[in-house]
């Protein structure tokens, strides 16, 4: 069955991780799992604290590029009828700092136990989420 | 720590789902969980049964007008420090029949016993992996 748009937003909220989908400018898609906090049509997404690498930048050059990104969470089971998934489609923007970069740093430190003792202090991914999909095998699992 | 090419491959290839991601047209990408499967550099990814809709074919017309996908396999866990993923990029062919196809299609059958009363029929998605990487935040975590 097809979910609501706000059906699928208040699960894709309540779950710890996402993928999130880049395209770099040859049209190739950069995949990463991610952990975020979604609010109203905002998902963000902070950025790690480890050494950087151009590879692990990739995302921020590809946003840069083209700012739309998808991102998915899902639950796998053997049991296919127990399958569901939903998926954000939408525009990103990095920011470093200002009030909507410190609102979303709250929510990531809220939800993350692992931000209490080091909150994010970089860039944080916001994404303006302009359409929500949820799809389950059978019946809304929740 | 970063996988090697070897050590990426035959991980990814145990897993039970993935994220395929493809683009379109537009440069937005679109993702989906998958089931698969993985020997030596390809990647074969069923298309159900359900009945069609735009929407459910997305995935194959944006690989008609660009091959270039990534798919990702990855594990959350509340501590950070047992997060590792997988990841697989490179081009994709839909398939309908022809010896790739069945030997797809076999392999499909060997790893999921829902197939075993209903192989697969229809179209399947081969991709051609180009490169394989893989991070754990820990040592090897297998």
């Amino acid at each position: 069955m097809r979910w609501s748009r706000e059906r699928s937003r208040e699960l894709f909220a309540r779950s710890s991780v996402a993928r999130l989908a880049t395209v770099d400018g040859e049209g190739q898609p950069h995949l990463v799992p991610v952990v975020f906090a979604a609010y109203g049509d905002t998902i963000a997404i902070p950025v790690d604290h480890k050494p950087k690498t151009t590879y692990r930048l990739r995302r921020l050059s590809n946003i840069e590029g083209n700012p739309r990104v998808s991102l998915l969470v899902d639950e796998y089971d053997g049991d296919w009828d127990h399958l569901w998934w939903i998926r954000a489609d939408g525009e990103a923007l990095v920011q470093h700092s200002g009030p909507a970069w410190e609102r979303a740093r709250d929510r990531l430190v809220e939800r993350y136990p692992r931000y209490r003792d080091e909150p994010p202090s970089e860039a944080i991914i916001l994404v303006d989420v302009h359409r929500w999909s949820g799809w389950s095998a059978g019946e809304d699992p929740f």
